[in-house]
């Protein structure tokens, strides 16, 4: 086969009224031009026979291997194989292992199997079946006329699966493609998008093999390395270099790797520290520390914090004392501190981290919106504050407070309060 | 014009490369039935001029109405109206208006306009203008052969504003629409989809005018009710009339309308009954209070709480006693009751709720996966405690067990505590 171009063909009357999006699409894009696979079309057709082999025909004219996704299953308006079969006249047949499959769902349910749930099991002649692990309607690999036809379910997990374990090596080897592809991605914080852009200019400019992408996210920036090579071995060294290349570069700012999260990441440091964590948190209204629950064992890192929103609780519960805030305020560096300080006291933790500020809309005792305060105190006496001005919303300035003390503590967890 | 058939064309290479999503799609075909317009193919093509006549002319043939949106900006890849030029042949001019918008943008700026700003302000002739109120490049509609072209920009908050702004009103003409279109959205909790659709069946089967839809969401179901009518005031009779007929079947687990939640909803009810809330969280860890303070003005419902996430604190911050836990466990009617009990007279509020429960991956005390004790106190002593088995992963169990959390809130709100 020539060089191939791909094209995208989703079937669902649902995209067609903006009920879901054409995510689908989107992922399987994604996938194709990591192996690089060009995409030049998409195209949604909703579940209408007459359009879909208008649709199917368009695509036979411009594209080579052309991926369908949806309308495999077993109602009446899943038509995709009807409208394959109008343009090719290719026979359909019942593929056993399917069969199999269907039958041996409906007898664990103690269910009785209806005629329509036989639809799903249909395959066409002579097709190579891509298995599905996740679902009941396999997909199929037609070859014809210089053409690849590949048909995948539309439910997401399913077509995920089926694309990664069967589409994507198939048009590896379609496309001539005797590599291997590695991919990597690096977490970054503390470092604005377009200053990592300027830094790293001339790899972005000169490198082919490894590729490498920059991506804005909302907990800071990605970046994705994408080798190609003869061995998954040389990749991987490939990767390695690169990777060195951009530690020497912007290595203060990386903290982790695919999917660590930067609460994941500082949950670890604590643990692999022997040591444990509570908050007390303003503004934040247990953003922190709720990030830090989230995961599993967090149960050995932290016993809790306080949400001391109100003046009150912040007396109350944090035992500040009124003079110092009728002193300095609430939104202070001096309260922030003892914030941090007694709670971690009051939790017997190692470290307290506490968060004060103004997240809108109104300002309060006389700083704007968005001055927020955050200060780390170790057991120890040692105690860092900072203050920082936050832009956005209620809601932006609230997150951005939650992570930039995230951010603060790996930073300190690489230094100071380690040992 | 014939009956509009409408199809959606997205311009841009992003999109092919997988790395964004054609949301612009959903939300345009959404925004086009909900006026009655079908939309029957959307196509997404890159910034290829080859392609994007080819893609054009695909869609000429089979679509009298035909939305283009991107490609319109001022760099060299943006390839729009060089395609449509191609297929028409229509020339090109500079809109003053757009032109002068460009030129106090860069005057404000004290920035030089470079050469390639003028491409913005270049429309075809006799195309009627679409003002962008949000960005530079205008819009065009452009009638020729039968066939409705237009073009808008790709940034979403643009092509949004001057599609609500422009195009829904000319299509709805174009459409020979005289009638208004009003919708409606009830929010419900507490009920399942399935439930509610065999509860509303009989409306949903014989009703056309209003239309309903049903639409799970994590935060519970939706209702969306869509009238049309000779003006506003009818449309929302029917709207009115219909809503009476849903709450008589269903009015129980209606909270709310619009862009509603659940945490707002339960805000609002303590604001309006003067009534102030604490919350000591165990394995929801902040959840619960965090959504309570992501809305501005909850500092006059709820001073904070307790996350009081491992025994200890539980033990030290909110003073339940050991023996308690020894004999019952933290995971229990009782740990549950006394928390609630407790923060309530820690914070000084009319009410507490707590929340201790197991989130997974592992067993607790010998208690399931999935086990959580809700409980509700009021400062006059009344009390309520609940027990439910959530399913899912660790995060769906601590969403769910703090939604469940707001779900009690509301019930009692309108019923015991209110008064």
């Amino acid at each position: 086969m020539r060089k191939i171009n791909a094209e995208i063909i989703a079937v669902g009357t649902e995209l067609l009224l903006g009920q879901i999006a054409n995510t689908n699409a989107r992922w399987l894009s994604e996938q194709l031009a990591l192996i690089g696979v060009n995409t030049y079309y998409h195209a949604v057709v909703g579940d209408n026979l007459d359009r879909l082999v208008n649709v199917f025909k368009t695509a036979e004219k411009r594209s080579n291997v052309i991926i369908v996704m949806g309308g495999l299953g077993p109602t009446t308006d899943d038509l995709t194989r009807e409208g394959f079969q109008m343009l090719t006249n290719l026979p359909i047949v019942e593929e056993p292992e399917a069969m199999g499959k269907i039958k041996q769902f409906y007898d664990r349910q103690k269910m009785e199997m209806t005629e329509n749930n036989r639809r799903q099991a249909r395959i066409f002649q002579g097709a190579k079946v891509i298995t599905n692990p996740l679902g009941m309607a396999p997909g199929m690999i037609i070859s014809r006329n210089n053409h690849v036809w590949v048909f995948l379910p539309g439910v997401p997990r399913e077509m995920k699966r089926m694309v990664k374990d069967t589409v994507v090596p198939y048009l590896r080897a379609l496309n001539g493609d005797q590599t291997v592809i590695e991919s990597r991605v690096l977490r970054l914080i503390g470092i604005g998008e377009s200053t990592l852009e300027v830094k790293l200019s001339d790899l972005i400019e000169n490198q082919t093999n490894p590729t490498i992408a920059l991506l804005a996210q909302n907990d800071g920036n990605i970046i994705r390395l994408t080798a190609k090579a003869e061995s998954t071995e040389l990749a991987n060294k490939l990767l390695d270099d690169y990777e060195q290349k951009i530690e020497s570069l912007v290595g203060d700012y990386i903290y982790g790797y695919g999917q660590d999260t930067i609460d994941k990441k500082v949950l670890q440091l604590f643990k692999q520290n022997k040591l444990t964590i509570s908050a007390a948190e303003s503004l934040t209204g247990g953003l922190f520390i709720e990030r830090l629950i989230s995961h599993p064992g967090a149960s050995n890192v932290t016993p809790g914090g306080i949400v001391s929103y109100g003046t009150d609780a912040k007396i109350n519960l944090l035992n500040i004392k009124s003079r110092l805030i009728e002193q300095y305020g609430t939104v202070s560096n001096e309260c922030a501190l003892q914030m941090a300080k007694n709670v971690t006291t009051l939790l017997k933790t190692d470290i307290g981290i506490s968060f004060t500020g103004i997240a809108g809309p109104d300002p309060v005792e006389g700083k704007p919106v968005g001055t927020v305060y955050i200060s780390i105190f170790h057991k120890s006496g040692k105690h860092h504050i900072e203050k920082v001005i936050l832009s956005g919303d209620r809601y932006s300035i609230r997150h951005r407070a939650s992570l930039k003390g995230f951010e603060l503590l790996l930073k300190i967890l690489k230094n100071q309060f380690s040992t």
